[in-house]
């Protein structure tokens, strides 16, 4: 199982829904980081459970311990590794599914593919993993704010209910203001009311994560096979209920001629190279252009839903998955911090290769 | 700059457009495959320049020698290289941009990041680096159909012109009938003189290619972060001119219900597990669970246009790129037999991941 | 830095000295090998600290918790996350060295290399992090003992002190029976006596451990960079004061000729092929070859002393660094074990990678 | 099989003795070397064979093409890809060991491993893949250069004839001045008429190859697992019949009371730290420390001899091997140069990590 994420901030994940914890230990990361723990933790609290009543009810402090690395408020070159405790595992909860494959979750692929699995809460493929990676992303932002890099993820789209403006119109500094994290405030309420609707249902929702980078230089990605949105669009697909990714014109791109696609180069007035339009997202050949970099991610609807469905047990015979336990009617709220922590792990790898490009 | 791709099975591509030649270096080919050339030089000759007036022009034969790894007709485990010289490469039809950057081009990046660029032909950033791709994905695809495995993709989108049925509902055998490689024949002849316009207006247009992977077994894929279809995704994204990735049910995904979503488990007649819809694209929680794989990739218009473009030279002055060299018009229809290739090499990959999950 | 090591059993240890905890990461370990608890710790045991008077007196239990990865009494595919407690921690014994570089030590180069350092005990360069390393080999030893492979090291050398017998004129058995971990039990009171007696003038002596490896069949190992002893000899060169490594014949062995260095191959009773003779170590051309795999490490004396050294401090001006501190004046006894740890994490990831050589 | 070594400077190396070529892929060379062939093609002529009576008679240019990688007589960044021709394979010299196992080669590994080998000339086994090293390790002392390393090897043994003087008191600019590498002229010539004798009664000798590496910096070498020496010695013992491997004080070392090993450290002159002695061998806790790198590097006699050997066949039934074929009576005037490849190959892979120690 490659729970490793890096090249040179190479990052190792480990721990089930139910266990006695998770955590991950984090080995490259340069020495001489101020290591903020109060930013840390506050982006732990972005994605903990509980926040809203469209949120899991799992309560979860998400406090984090730092076994190593860290020495007299500084990083020190040597491996960071961060633990957080499981303090409300209701593993009870969870014998009725210990023979069943519940519908469209990994049941059915680890059981097969590891030959038995941990069924409490999921296991190691419960999204509760996601909070290693948000810890990570996290030392991962300090670095980046010191090179002058702004990661902001917004939720774009609930259900079909959409936010149809372009980043460059809307106010990003309110994507906090709202528990559905939708910068619009009037979309924002459409939003809570359409996920509290299919919570109360007993059912789940997907949505779509945008997200924009600005600060970054020219120069950050490898070409060819670890272009930046190639590595960008692995990080974002391996987040739980992810199932599509595009950046710049992505998709709708598609349809435009060359002649209404390229971007026509200038120099401003400080006479640095830009583009008029920025239809690349920021990317160009897999290498940073220094415009914005931007680009979206899809959530399905989470599996886990308050109702009956049809299903098999490990013995391939009919059973019926009955709809308890705790979860997220609509994931896209609390995936914001993880695409942006996805975005950070992916951007200081880069910056990191980036240094080593040249004489 | 990162040409290696792949865990066990890993290739290692080099070549620039103009250079004397583009090749791959095969590292973990299991011994004992029968090494069919004919087979990959086919896969070749799919990928090559000058199949029909829509695609570009040049002329290569594509044809590779084998310099190492293969002895009495079979792979030996030990490294597999393939050579392919390059024969057309009319460098002078580039000096003109030797000091120029062209829009939407990685001219500007690779300078930047670099210091220098091999300006002929784009250089590395050619897409003719996806030969050696095509040439190792070829070898990948012999692993593969001795487990059971075909990877078919098609052309599902030139433009706005789609092909709107499921592959359910398409006879795939039908896809290398046409230029355009659109498994519909009226579909494809749309697309065809559509694609034909496109290239007399001296303009260039993008395109959607589907790809369907058949006959994969239940517990191929890794979970956490090297996911099936995150591995699937960064392979489709580092292909040029790729702006998104989508599999299963895709963007179009989040606008259902958890209830609609989800695929339903029952034991078929011959006592396997199967699911009765297919919304998760044949992986679940990143790991194979026998169902048909399918994804759909997004290729945005190609930048290279015959027409005059402003933009600004290495100085940083104002510059007009004037449309000179050949290319493609739309990419696609090549681009068919290069998803392929990726996807085989992702597959083959997981598929010795696989070997040990269990003790 | 790297903490990582290993292909697919893949482990990433983490800790200082004199911080929280130390610990380690194994991401790749195949699912359903019994977790033997007991098993491990007893490794553990045979590491640590104050085991007799020529050992260090620190005093840590070396208690380890599983926070993830077993259920049930077995592995599950997932990351193993073992963690170590530091509960003996006299920092203040460090405080006199936080501005010094002590001779032959890794201060001067990690203050320089990373800019600060935690100088408490040595931080991570401290021994201590060889207690995350037998963890994993211990987890790496009981798979292995699933496939019949037995690990045994022994000291064989104490400053001029050798045992001369070739390890097949030896009782392994006996190794554990002494604090010395010397198999032969008059030399290993000699040894003791040795030790002791440096240990009483405030000095160290170096030594050397002998490993032997039965039971590996053929084709372990990866030829070319990753021979089988090449992984090896990186493996015990990573130990904290190691300075040497031979296998087989060794550096003896350049003194013969060929005709007398050769190991004829036969085929015996049982219709294997073996060779009579086993000067190759049980490897030939990086692939085990049936035979056991014996090899040598050697051990500088540790450079903590109790006696004043000349050296300087971290301004470049003249200190003096006084003997202070717990330490071993010998390392090779509690060496044995570790020995053996990292010869256990090199075999199962070769283990593991042989199973992908054939198809 | 892996072929592959470096992190960020990483090479593929590919070819057998007896098929079309030999080659080697480097990917992650930094842009803007000046790529001065002549010294590579020299590197290439110090290892190739038929330099003197005392080495193997084929007769090989061991010209390399550049087939990638530098543009305008710089590199770009991009892959540099190496192909050297192989011309003089007589291959019907090695039909009569097609189904022999020849005694302490890889015959029989490889046969068991892989199912099936190349027996050609020892096809991957064949020391002929080290001339594809040394073509990267000359790219790598390109580089290195320009950083004011520099690396020298030289013979120190031939059997037991011994070079007794430390590297201190030797002039090894003299080193390549005789066949035998060796810098004592007086040695030298004991030594060739020594190998020439072991040449004409139709055996092979062993020897030790002694390397000094100057003018690297603090700093290089990744603490833990990668540290410096271990994978010099990874390095090393990559190298075909090389059975041991030690540095700085290295085996003798272990004889020695702390008191006595400790380099004590002083500020010199010019304000910089160093140490009054260098048993460290210029590496404490896995880091240069500034002062010279030195190593020892031990090779076995040649497995080919001149003379009838007893051994199987691939079924196992007795048989005798003939003494036929080109080789190399000793083994270690030819590899100096690999010696210093590697260690180029190490080190350049050292020194571009070390550049994101810090932030």
């Amino acid at each position: 199982m490659s729970s490793t994420y890096g090249t040179l901030f190479k990052i190792s994940t480990f721990g089930e829904s139910h266990g006695p914890a998770i955590g991950v230990v984090i080995d490259g990361c340069p020495a001489g980081l101020v290591f903020d723990t109060d930013f840390i933790q506050n982006e732990l609290d972005r994605r903990k459970p509980g926040q809203s009543r469209i949120t899991t009810q799992r309560r979860e402090a998400d406090e984090f311990d730092v076994l190593s690395g860290v020495f007299e408020g500084k990083t020190q070159g040597t491996p960071i590794a961060l633990v957080i405790r499981n303090t409300d595992q209701r593993s009870k909860d969870y014998g009725h599914i210990a023979e069943q494959f519940r519908p469209s979750h990994a049941d059915y692929t680890y059981q097969t593919k590891y030959g038995s699995r941990d069924y409490r809460g999921g296991g190691r493929s419960s999204a509760r993993e996601t909070a290693a990676r948000v810890a990570a992303g996290a030392v991962a932002k300090l670095l980046l704010a010191q090179q002058g890099v702004q990661i902001q993820a917004y939720v774009s789209q609930v259900g079909s209910l959409k936010l149809d403006k372009p980043y460059t119109e809307l106010n990003l500094a309110q994507t906090e203001d709202n528990a559905v994290r939708c910068p619009d405030p009037e979309t924002a309420e459409q939003m809570f009311q359409y996920i509290d609707e299919t919570r109360k249902k007993g059912d789940s929702i997907g949505g779509i994560v945008d997200c924009v980078v600005t600060g970054v230089p020219v120069g950050w990605g490898e070409p060819v096979f670890d272009k930046l949105h190639a590595e960008l669009g692995k990080a974002m697909l391996s987040i739980n209920a992810v199932k599509g990714f595009e950046y710049g014109s992505g998709f709708a791109g598609v349809a435009l001629f060359g002649s209404e696609h390229n971007d026509e180069f200038y120099t401003d007035e400080e006479g640095r190279v830009r583009t008029r339009t920025n239809k690349s997202g920021g990317i160009q050949g897999g290498i940073s252009n220094g415009e914005a970099i931007y680009f979206r991610t899809a959530f399905k609807p989470v599996a886990t839903i308050m109702q009956d469905q049809n299903s098999v047990d490990i013995h391939g015979q009919p059973a019926t998955v009955s709809g308890k336990g705790r979860h997220d009617p609509c994931v896209v709220p609390r995936a914001v911090p993880i695409v942006e922590a996805m975005a950070a792990l992916v951007l200081v790898d880069m910056y990191l290769r980036n240094k080593v490009a040249q004489l």
